[in-house]
């Protein structure tokens, strides 16, 4: 029987601890223990680094008021060093908690004045269970440095660093918000090749539902869509993230800025629109799975049918010729002439077995012009 | 037959009265006879207690003028009582007819100036009957207290009352809305177990389904998914619910607790994202079963068919040769030679079981290519 | 075959008159003569009255320009008095039209200043036929009076004439308006316990479609999906109505009044609610039924395949040995020892009999490992 | 094989001629040459002609300008008429290009100041096809006219025309725009008997399906589904149009002429609300084909089971004693006393009738246990 | 097995290139070398040019400032006249990003003051494959010039350009919008004629759908109705777009020319609805191919069933007098005168062939009446 081999990844909102107090946070007891990057930079200098310890980071930062730094803290194992960040850069309580529990959905919120809270998740596609996994990036902004923490060491913001180290114009001269845009830009990137191999998967399947409609094809594929309705629910809210951005004062997003706010909006309503048109194919995909239960249906009953209209009939007509009415009277030897006459006759066999034989051409004709053949 | 063992729990808004006058209230007759609890708290102090009469719990509650408390009020069984409440507390009729008939929509209404009339809904599951239960919880806020009234003994807000016990400094330091917080709060953390619960039922469903296509399972999805159709209409109102107390005055909720109501009607909006998941992967569970039963079909027919192509065949070969056929003429004795000859051949029966043993095994190979015994 | 017995109802509005003149009205030919009810009453004082004549009612209202009252006319089969009574209230011909026109959507309109037209429609649930009908009753607010219309004789305001007979207190005491707003609430009280019936109903179906597939029940489950569209088509405007009366001055509903509105828009609410969940679980039901026939045919196939798969080997079987191959050749005499040599063994016969039996009780284990006997 | 008879009537939008340059006109080669109607009213005279040329129709126009006049243009088969219309009566050609292409949706534009362009769509049922066919009529109003224009000689407006005659009073004395609004009028109000007919041929429909689910009933539906749609399509801007010329100006529409316009608001509403219940119905047409035909199938299988389920163990039963097991060693002699004794007995054959009796009436039985010959 | 034999198009969306630097462009390798075309006039003279390089275009545009241009550059196979473009006409590198990257959706930026950045989507329709195929044009507006970008050398816009060449008034004498409003009007006039051909396509599909449910036929549907998901996707922002330079200000888009945009917004509506009827009508075809997938069963059945139902007792018939019950005991010679006495009578032969021929026609008839005969 078709056991599912894996289970679906559980629906990370559901680890959620209930009944504790609001506004605290705590350690997640199996996290990474935290380790502490820091790239530094300006118009004329560059520095990356990784600190051992968060203090040393909190001096680097201190020591350079003129340069602008992205503080990049990955792992959450360390309750003391959690809230010491929570003191130093005055984050609230509820945010840390936000950041901490990786369940968020996409947002944004301003506090203090001019600084950002943004959540953004990054997108991970496992193309051996063909399932999705999301991990959460949050950013605070503030007025020469964005603080970006996250609960892996793994990222997918390689690609902008490396544009930071390389590219000595651009990413350096704009103000301090442009590099959380960037951040927020490289991950929102990460989705389309993620939705181009869902593409190529939904193909896949397509093929495999018109080569056999099997259990574990349907099960495949309503996999998929629980995935694309978990993708959409975090691909939604990225969208008003940016409505809301692209509304903000001058003030928190300089006006020369908002061009790339922009352009993120329309990434981002593009990923709604192949998410939705994944979804649409996928449906479609059931429907077909159905169609070719169905249509397989007919190809097995067509075989029996087919084979039991052409036996049975003959059938009887062998069976008649195997009754034993008698001859004759037994008593008086009288024959009966009209007692099965056929049986004693010279020819009467091979002249059934034509007639037999014709039966069944005259059959398969018919089975032939109703087309049952066609879609062997 | 199928019978269902348990009815659906009733509707709870189809056991209100019909005619009554409305800004009436009258005690349910079924209903507990009420408890008095009261919580009083300081910075400095605190107090919790049960009271024998409701005079006793009013006094108490003048005498301390400088305390906040928290008035808990369970069962309406007392008509005497609750009129002198609605008096004692300036609550119109049409709010305690609210109270009482408990199957209100969460929401929230301001009343005099700068009150809250608030409504949750307490949510249980039951993981024997899989159905879900909610009782509602009504809230009042005062200047110096919040009075929570409910018709059950039990509740969820264990975790607040022990919160309020040992936590000395956060609870007992904010204004009194922030306690109203606090209660709405653990009611809506309650929800998210109660998901999880769902969600696992949900897999176990889905594993019953592959192994049988069983019309109680059927049955089973569709109960659950009447539950999630009734568990997104209580929690879409408490959205709405949070987004009004968000746009409220900074003087019915100051603006330094607005930073937890945020929190709060975030959860909101999490709770409708897991329920409509639930409800899409219910949705697929149907299509699911109604896949398994056709596969079901076919594996049936498949047998069916086998079965008969192979032996139907064969069944006319044997009748032929059980025709009686007379081998020479009964009067004049004159063989007719092509009357059943084989009948008369040494080796005509093994050659004939060899024969047919080999319809057989191209049957079988047929079948196997086409890949019907891969199912089974 | 399965005819229907009865014909849905027709709808209301297609018994619309096409082609007439906008704002002319005229008695409607089938309707009830008109009969005048009055109920005057004061803080003091209470008279109810039925009178002969519309003039004389009017004289009784002009008489008491300081008592209230609640004029209330049924049967529309006069045009002398709908054209009288349309100019002594000051009724718009196109008003008059919508109120003799029993089709119309609940509304309310404000007119002249102050004064409002209210349509509601009175809902009364057939329990034989299964069906529902809605009467409209129209409502026009006054300074001191409310006129209500009907067609019908009966109605479900009875309550609320008890009401104001009895309770000396609140309704005398209370603005026209309130008066106004009690009908209204009656009339949308009298739905729950439609709901309600609704929904044993839809149990009872479920049990049924559980027992049997007939295509009688679905035709059943689609009439009564066909209800619950026409009654939601009568509560979303039933809500709108609510709202827009929430909304409307100080000067037309007094802000102490609007308390109720709130309460009878929750309960509009409540019962949108209502009919969602309805139209949801009959959506279900329609699922079943096809599950179920879906089931039957697993049912019959399985029948059918057990008995096919088990004697149609058999019947080959023994047909081998009703073979006729002769046992010596028919001239020389000589023996064919491989003709069919189980024929001449004594205990052929039994051991025959044994290995059939043997074949039979393995296949039906292999039927009981696959499950096949358990839904029967 | 089940064709279709007739196609779908083509959709107008679909004549489109694309690529023209915008803003240019000409006359649509199949049209009508155009007729001119005038009636022209006061609330002293009325008169009503037809009259041979566009000039002569001008002049008469012009000679009364204290009167209040309809043009009636139907036909636009004269590129010269058209282009002299567009010139005298200030028309746009971009307005004259959506005139004489029949296929806009309704619509209501002010253009110069005060002045409407209003399109409405007169339907037609088509009671053998069942189908749609739909009219554009064109209205310009002026200060003292209102011109109408259509394709087509035979229009819906004659009860208008009449009521002109006839009626002395109301029509006659109101602006020139309570003119605009009677036609609307008259058009919308010719939607209720389509919609009528419409809602009898669902129910003919119903009644075909349950006696026959042939595939061309299914085409039948499908097509008036499709029917249905497009009605939605044409009658949603008919509500949007009454809701913009609601909002209007008190210079555009008078406010004494409001109530009417809300009425014809209420009336496209009640329109929809019919469209939507009619679709409904049909969607349920579809669910209630396809459960007959699995209804249908399996009571083709009941047959199929019943009478193989009775005969075939039957027909192993006859099997086994037309075995040719032999009685004695054909050599010695020997009696074989276990070799189908059965044979050799008196009552063999009569017990064997009464047993393969029995075996029939209990699977009968059976069957009739089962409910499989209710629905015969 | 039926493969699919043309892969779906690939989404354009999907070819985006991951973890560019935001606001950088490249011109992409695949792309044709650009070609520079040039028209210029005025209301007195007309000039159309295709020239070499990028330097020739920008001397003969700036040599002439009094004229209206339509700089219309095809192909972007080179980076160093992209880059000199973008500093020419001052288009930021977003922008020009956006054009490269041929996938956004419709839209309008306005940028700098009173500049418009435009992008529309050219439709194409491949019979064969019955693809669609779509690409992008850019648009932007300066003060006496259009400038037009898109990476094929063919487009749709031909008419158009014969409309300048020939059509010496109109377009020429208009503000520089009134040409970019005429390029838009010209790409989507080009929808109708596809929407007509897939239209056409459907009706087939429909016809196709009806003579046999092929497999083939639902992949065909279901490849259809992705293409209009995929067109939907592009016409909503069509309308979008149209909606919001109707909002523009009268400096940005001219009120004269209002009428115009208003228009082609009016056409863009009129897509809307053509899509949705063919989603609708696709979405019929998918419960017209299931229908008819049903309907072949039952007709496969029914030819089954009447076959077995017919043959399968008879054949039993013919099997009770295959028996061998001997006539008298082998010892005594005792005649046994229940043993088949049948077999000894002279006319039983006969009359058993009479009752069988019985048997059929009215089991024939039966068939007839039940109505299985009538769908061959």
């Amino acid at each position: 029987m078709a056991k599912r081999k894996h289970r679906r990844p559980r629906n990370k909102i559901l680890e959620r601890k209930v009944g504790l107090k609001p506004g605290t946070f705590s350690a997640p007891t199996e996290s990474f223990p935290p380790r502490f990057f820091l790239i530094s930079f300006n118009q004329d200098f560059f520095e990356e680094l990784e600190l051992k310890t968060y203090p040393e980071l909190l001096q680097r930062v201190t020591e350079m008021p003129d340069a602008r730094h992205w503080i990049d803290i990955r792992g959450y194992g360390d309750q003391a060093v959690l809230e010491q960040l929570s003191q130093d850069f005055g984050l609230h309580p509820l945010q840390m908690e936000d950041v901490i529990n990786d369940y968020q959905r996409p947002k944004v919120e301003e506090f203090d004045e001019k600084r950002l809270f943004i959540i953004s998740r990054m997108l991970r596609w496992s193309p051996e269970n063909k399932t999705l996994d999301d991990v959460q990036l949050s950013l605070f902004t503030g007025p020469n440095y964005v603080l970006s923490l996250q609960s892996d060491y793994a990222d997918c913001l390689d690609p902008l660093r490396e544009r930071i180290r390389v590219g000595k114009g651009v990413i350096r001269q704009r103000p301090t918000m442009y590099m959380a845009y960037a951040m927020m830009d490289v991950v929102l990137d990460y989705y389309f090749p993620v939705m181009a191999e869902m593409g190529e998967y939904i193909e896949d399947l397509e093929q495999q539902v018109l080569l056999s409609p099997s259990k574990n094809n349907l099960t495949l594929i309503l996999d998929l869509k629980s995935e694309l309705v978990k993708l959409r629910r975090i691909t939604w809210p990225e969208r008003d993230k940016m409505t809301e951005m692209l509304r903000m004062d001058e003030d928190v997003i300089p006006e020369s800025l908002k061009a790339y706010f922009r352009d993120a909006y329309d990434h981002s309503i593009q990923l709604i629109d192949l998410i939705d048109n994944h979804k649409e194919m996928t449906s479609s995909l059931v429907d077909l799975h159905m169609s070719t239960v169905s249509n397989r249906m007919n190809d097995i009953m067509k075989v029996l049918t087919i084979i039991s209209t052409i036996f049975i009939p003959l059938s009887f007509i062998v069976g008649v010729y195997g009754m034993n009415f008698a001859r004759e009277d037994p008593e008086t030897g009288r024959v009966y002439p009209m007692s099965m006459p056929e049986l004693y006759q010279p020819y009467s066999y091979p002249i059934l077995l034509l007639l037999m034989s014709f039966l069944i051409l005259s059959q398969l004709y018919f089975f032939y012009r109703k087309g049952w053949f066609r879609s062997f």
